[in-house]
């Protein structure tokens, strides 16, 4: 059987793009694999990893790519998009791997001349980096296609093949439903985690045990690239923490009031609630 | 070398009590070992696991241990303890198990006959009952010894040794220090999980990847448990939770006034003070 893609191109050789690289071939899903990134010297390492089979700085090098992945930070990903629609043509497929969707997706002109379409692939890490790349990051994850109307059949066909040979699980859904999802199962999250491990005081640290941990541990993700997925779905999270702050208070208003039944009955909600989610 | 404890006694056969005993007898620190539960039949099969030698209701039978560890929900814990004082006598060393200090410690007199020191193992998971017992369940981890000034040094030494026997890292504070510490680092992060998944709307869960379901571990714990705890320690609790909100409108309103400058300093804050913590 020949390979999904001929000439896969990857823009942004990170921990995301590197992992995209490295499960592709593992799979031989790919001929040919480009990856672009600013300072191509500083890919070596991947291509030495066998991640990669080229580097390049020129988008022209993507030309003749049948698949091109943009696996840059949310806010350079339409930019790069629309770097890559100068040089290739509608036999390109082009996706990205933002995990924000609406911002994205809205910017970038159905009349381009590629055939772009959103994806989130729901996986990572608080890691980054090529160097943490991982060929299984994608399996038995979740990842998000957002079509439009006028998206062709061909190209959503052939990104969903692309990402199930990785192991995920495909979903559709609107850019601006993910992003109202993701507020909460994601940007939320991280932003309570930062919090936590924010109000930490000195001689604490010896306590943080397996809880603390566990819950914090996507704090450690890079700021940078937080604050761009954040500035990019602000609206959702700032509704969404607002929804966090009346939760809290509701709670510690039971708990100054000694209602700790109520407090008990909304806990053991929490508790079916999550255990209703695949660990 | 003859074992560290001739009778070992534990008080509440659970999850933390089962570790304990599966642990002791692992390591060979007790010549005998015996469960207490408020249903003796409840617990064969922690006899036929050889967590426990013997299993009993009564008290009585707890009169000539050397070391009894009270492992019951933090609202029986006192209770406990007073019931086995009427047994045993001067000889016994008596510790319990509980996530907070303060409560416990002061309602145990220090004229009980009995040589009480509080213990907390910091050691646990969402799961409960001796089902899960697991013998490595304190190694490598931190247990906070809260002795008074008038605690004999024979008895902090045999606690001491034990739970360094069982692999653990033992730290000694004072009762309001450990609840002070233990709001931030175990009973604020279980509100906050418990929080971020009760936001959760119907169809959000395929969306909850790896960062969640992280962040949200701890919500699966038993509400009655961590109802105990919070009204134990409400005090501590409500003042970090306020601290919690305070600093989510506060990176709120710089989300809403676009100062993504102040935010992503504060973000990189919390990075480095997780980074800071020992995975």
């Amino acid at each position: 059987m020949p390979p999904l893609v001929q000439h896969l191109g990857i823009i942004g050789v990170g921990l995301i793009g590197g992992s995209i690289g490295a499960a592709a071939r593992k799979r031989g899903l790919a001929e040919k694999i480009t990856g672009l990134g600013r300072s191509a010297a500083k890919l070596h390492g991947a291509i030495e990893s066998s991640i990669i089979d080229s580097a390049t700085e020129d988008f022209a090098d993507l030309a003749d790519c049948d698949l091109v992945i943009v696996a840059t930070p949310v806010n350079r990903i339409v930019d790069d998009v629309l770097s890559l629609a100068n040089c290739c043509s509608r036999q390109t497929v082009v996706t990205d791997a933002g995990s924000v969707k609406e911002v994205i997706c809205s910017r970038i002109p159905s009349d381009l001349g590629i055939r772009f379409i959103g994806s989130h692939p729901l996986a990572g890490s608080e890691k980054s980096g090529f160097i943490h790349a991982n060929a299984e990051l994608f399996r038995g994850r979740v990842c998000v296609l957002t079509p439009d109307s006028d998206t062709d059949s061909a190209a959503i066909d052939l990104l969903r093949r692309f990402w199930m040979s990785l192991g995920m699980v495909v979903l559709k859904m609107s850019p601006a439903e993910h992003d109202r999802r993701l507020a909460r199962t994601s940007h939320l999250p991280h932003l309570a985690a930062a919090a936590l491990t924010s109000l930490l005081q000195d001689g604490d640290r010896p306590l943080a045990a397996t809880g603390f941990r566990d819950t914090t541990r996507i704090a450690a993700g890079d700021p940078e690239l937080w604050r761009a997925i954040f500035e990019a779905n602000a609206a959702a999270v700032v509704q969404e923490t607002d929804r966090l702050i009346q939760l809290l208070s509701r709670w510690r208003d039971q708990m100054t009031r000694n209602d700790w039944e109520s407090l008990t009955r909304e806990l053991g909600a929490a508790k079916l609630a999550r255990e209703s989610i695949r660990d």
